[in-house]
This record gives structure tokens, sequence and C-alpha cells, in this order.
């Protein structure tokens, strides 16, 4: 049960929004750019980062979602999400994106565990400032996520069926979706 | 010096936001309403919880930063911040500010740290379920600023008036302030 009166059933991060719709519109809007707008990362890359994070900090409602939403865009589909969590230096991805999640990882534990051979490594792997940086934001905001998510007790689905169908809209619609007509509510 | 080429001598976050004000937009927008928007908290109050969680993360310039910006907006001044960092049992707050900064402290261990029990003894001291959404969110929120800042290895000045004179821009103009203009870059 969450840790405060939500009126609403809905899981996770979705309650939340539906609870405070002054927040929900930037955290979708910040969601919006780093995973799903212009860049030379794939959507399907970028939620894998977000996964990767969310698995790091054992934040259920945040991984069931975002790998959901990584299976969805990577031709590799879920297998891909649960080979780089049991084993990210053995799982079959691209020297340059194995060297971001590294970096994410980096990042989840603290951000002064970034250290220049990181970075170094991710550069001769082929990464950009860019990617460089959108890697090291997107695993901070999935700090952020997680912690917003499970600090205040959310309830995550068993069902993965409710991820799937997340998915989908996320997928079609991006995540401004998410809170889209919250902004109504009465509180 | 800066894991990245930020083409700018701006410290901490600053020069993140030139660089990037596709994400720094979203960013100022949460933190305009977390930390200086509509509340029963008082806005010396909410940058004491942020430079708390800034103090706890070892972030240097966002401790500086947010310690200054509380600084400026508490009658107590500087004191009370140095007091709540060093010694949050004894530091002169309210019993409910007490609690709220409690919860903070453990949504920068994890989400999953905060029990019942903190939520329960905010409540017991007149917290309401928006305060302890907002302080969850606020700890939550930099979780993401500390590690963004940290992890990219930007630069914290060393001498005080730089933060004096971010608080003054920030106390008069609020975060958009942060990052004006810097939309207008080409990259």
């Amino acid at each position: 049960m969450p840790h405060i009166s939500l009126d609403s059933d809905e899981p996770g991060i979705l309650g939340l929004f539906r609870f405070r719709p002054e927040t929900a519109a930037p955290m979708n809007a910040l969601a919006e750019v780093l995973l799903r707008g212009e860049s030379t990362l794939s959507r399907g890359e970028r939620e894998l980062i977000a996964a990767h994070v969310s698995a790091l900090n054992q934040c259920r409602f945040c991984f069931s979602s975002h790998a959901a939403f990584a299976a969805a865009q990577l031709p590799e589909g879920m297998e891909l999400v649960e080979q780089v969590r049991t084993d990210l230096d053995g799982a079959p991805v691209s020297g340059k994106l194995r060297a971001l999640l590294r970096i994410a990882a980096a990042v989840q534990r603290s951000g002064r565990d970034v250290l220049p051979e990181h970075v170094e490594a991710a550069r001769a792997a082929g990464a950009t400032d860019l990617e460089i940086h959108d890697t090291v934001l997107i695993a901070a905001a999935f700090c952020m996520f997680n912690r917003y998510v499970d600090g205040l007790g959310t309830v995550a689905p068993d069902d993965p069926a409710a991820y799937t169908a997340m998915a989908e809209r996320i997928v079609a619609s991006g995540y401004p979706s998410a809170s889209a007509g919250a902004e109504a509510r009465d509180r």
C-alpha cells in the first residue's frame, strides 16, 4: 500500500502523476527528451539504459516498465534486456553500448564513481560527448524516478500484461500521455 | 575538468544547462515547482531538504548552491544549514521538519529505505500527504541533480561569493533563469 493516499488505483508512478500533475508534467517532458527525442542512440538502447539502472536500484515497477518499453523497441526483445541485467560483460551489445551501460552503472552508485577511464572507454568505442551526457542524465534521472516510486511505497503489478499494455501506449504516444488528463483533476 | 567538452566556463550544472538546453528546461521547471511553487513548506525549508540530500551525496556544487539558497531564505541563515548537516537530531528545527529531513535521508540511500515508521513519524508531527510527497520527490530529484553534476565531472567554485551571487539570482528570479537564453545557443 502506498505511504500516502493517492485517491487512485493506478500502479507505480502513474498514481503519483495523477496525485501531483504539477510535477508530473516536467518529469514526463524530461523522459520524453531523454528516451524518445532526437538522438544517435536508438529508443530501444536508451530504454535499455533506463531498465538497467532501475534493476540496479531494485525498483520493480520501473524495471518491469522500462524492460517492456526496451523489449518493444529492440530487435532482440526481452532476451537482450535480461542478458544485460544478468551479465553485462557477456551480453551481445556493441562495444559502445556496453561502455555506456558501464557509465550508467557507475552513476547509479554515485556521480563520483564515474571515472575518466569509464568515459575514455566509451569515447574509444565511438561514443560522442552528447551520447555520454545523455547516458549520465538518463541514469541520474532513473535514480530519481526509482526513488520516487519506491520512496512513496507504490504498488507494482504482478501481471506482465500490465507492462505490455503500458509499452504499447508509450511507444505509440510518448511519455506526456502518461500524465495527460491529470491536470483536470481536483485535489 | 568536466568529462565532456562543454564549450563554456560556467561551473556545475550551469555549464550542463547550456550544453543541453532541451533537458535543462524540464529540469528547471521541476525545481521551480518543488522548491519555489505554492506549498505549505517555506522556500527556505525546501532548500534545506535539497541541501541536506546534496550533502549526503557529497555533491559539493549542489550542496554549496542550495545551502546558500536555503540560508538566503531562512531567518536562521547558514548556521541552521550547518547544524542540520552535522547533527540533524540536535538541530533547532520543528519536529515536522526533522521528520521530513529523516525521510529525505532515507530516500538518499534508496527509495526502499523509506519505512512506514518514517512516514508515521512525519504525520504524527503534523505533515500532510502533500508535504510527504514533495519531500520524497525533492530528495529523489537531488539524487538526480547530484549525479548529473558529479557524473560529468563538472567544476565547483571554491569562492563562497560565487554561490551567494547565484542565490541572489535564484531568490529574485527563480530556476528557469538558470537556463534562460541557453536555448539560443548553436551546437
